[in-house]
């Protein structure tokens, strides 16, 4: 199909968008549209121009055989402090806390347009560490790994609390809760996880961490990397974290005589050399 | 910000893809790139020629005080078939056939790019049913029940198989699971889905369809509506189906003597009328 640039505009920012971190060869695009690879290279250099303003990603250009166009989605931090503002809100609206310090978040975890901008500000966050799959633990947590793993385009792999697990043989562990002090099992299907991969653990809720810290014995089991951890919310006031280096968006505060509860942010912000720079234009 | 045409084609682009069924209002569009009207319009038409084109989904202009613009995702025959194809060959690759009957599906279910096609393809079948909220059952359902409603741009609401919910006070029912005969329960929130709802009832694997008739008895104890069902994959030859109408997408036929088994496409083309028509142009 031969293309005009408005139409070659519009094509390959969608192509791009949906194909986020992958190298796409030049001759991709001028075989696509029949066009010369000095007309890709302008409407590239339109569309980075446009991302880079509006923080929607860099799209960066590799030269040689070998060579292409690679997007990656970022967030700045003027968006990222937006986004946090808007949770904040949500948070505000309702009564959210639980019986055993639990945390009513089904309404945040079931928007997918929030759960896809929590995404982007993740991966934003990971961009630059190498990452070949996304870790997280059945139930609450499998919204906030897929958002991520589809910003870095990388698979999702589910633990299971459970045995009735219908996927085959499985590696199980027995771990301590560091909140409730009690033995617990996760479980991993033995074929969804090669050894040597790089793994991104993440998970929507973190008090003493004991589960993350399960995840990542289950992952020697495996002979896999940890590559990083990610938390949507972390609970305060724990006097004994299990993990150690971990990033999170949000923190909960709690205060038990008044039953109410504060959410302020987490400690995303202290890694700002990985987040593009703030810019005078937001993007909705 | 002032943006020439080509610089407001990638945003615009971009923002429509990111704002699935939702009305954008012309003035928006105006005031964001300090632009005419008339100069947004023949960007739009230039947008969705592209998009209807490629069949990425159509864009319908409601003209008015109340009017704007709205993108709806959808997937051609051509595309639907092809993705099915690929699809196809990921099952073939490996030994699928689990004990009790299942399917090893987590390679596919883990693979957000699958994911996401998988979720537009269902999208375009409801792209006219009006629908307020996916609703799906732990675990393996989720993933695909995100795909659907953030084309959808709905909420999700998941039903869990356990007691142990930390969402607060829930509703739960007794099912008899159509394969096994045995007596399951299933528990909702009950703040996670308000009275008078349309609901899209969605899971990843579908035999007797026990579960998601349990799921519809659920929906009736939220006084909410059925607004349609859809199944990634459904077991062929099931001599009493408790669901009647449904939309799949893979039929599994399983020779149980040879352990083998065969993917082939579900009823999902038998709504055409649903889906764009073939293009001579198939997106990737």
């Amino acid at each position: 199909m031969k293309l005009r640039r408005s139409g070659r505009l519009v094509d390959m920012t969608r192509y791009m968008l949906q194909h986020p971190h992958e190298l796409v060869p030049l001759t991709f695009f001028s075989e696509r549209y029949k066009s010369a690879k000095s007309s890709i290279s302008e409407d590239l250099a339109i569309i980075k121009e446009q991302f880079e303003h509006q923080g929607v990603g860099s799209i960066l250009t590799i030269p040689g055989a070998a060579g292409g166009v690679k997007f990656t989605p970022m967030m700045n931090e003027n968006e990222a402090k937006k986004l946090f503002e808007e949770i904040q809100e949500v948070f505000a609206k309702s009564e959210r806390l639980l019986p055993g310090g639990y945390l009513y978040m089904t309404d945040i975890l079931g928007d997918p347009r929030l759960m896809n901008q929590i995404g982007r500000l993740f991966s934003s966050i990971f961009a630059k560490t190498e990452i070949d799959v996304v870790m997280t633990v059945a139930t609450k947590g499998i919204p906030f790994a897929y958002a991520i793993a589809t910003h870095l385009n990388v698979p999702v792999v589910i633990v299971r609390r459970d045995s009735r697990v219908t996927e085959g043989s499985t590696v199980s562990i027995n771990y301590v809760s560091g909140s409730s002090k009690r033995l617990q099992t996760m479980a991993l299907s033995r074929r969804s996880l090669d050894a040597g991969s790089n793994v991104l653990v993440v998970d929507d809720f973190m008090k003493a961490g004991g589960t993350i810290h399960g995840m990542i014995s289950l992952l020697e089991e495996f002979q896999a990397n940890l590559a990083g951890i990610g938390v949507l919310v972390e609970a305060e006031g724990v006097e004994e974290r299990l993990v150690e280096e971990y990033t999170s968006m949000m923190r909960l505060e709690v205060d038990e005589k008044e039953k109410k509860i504060n959410i302020v942010e987490g400690n995303y912000r202290s890694y700002p050399e990985r987040l593009l720079r703030p810019t005078d234009y937001t993007i909705e």
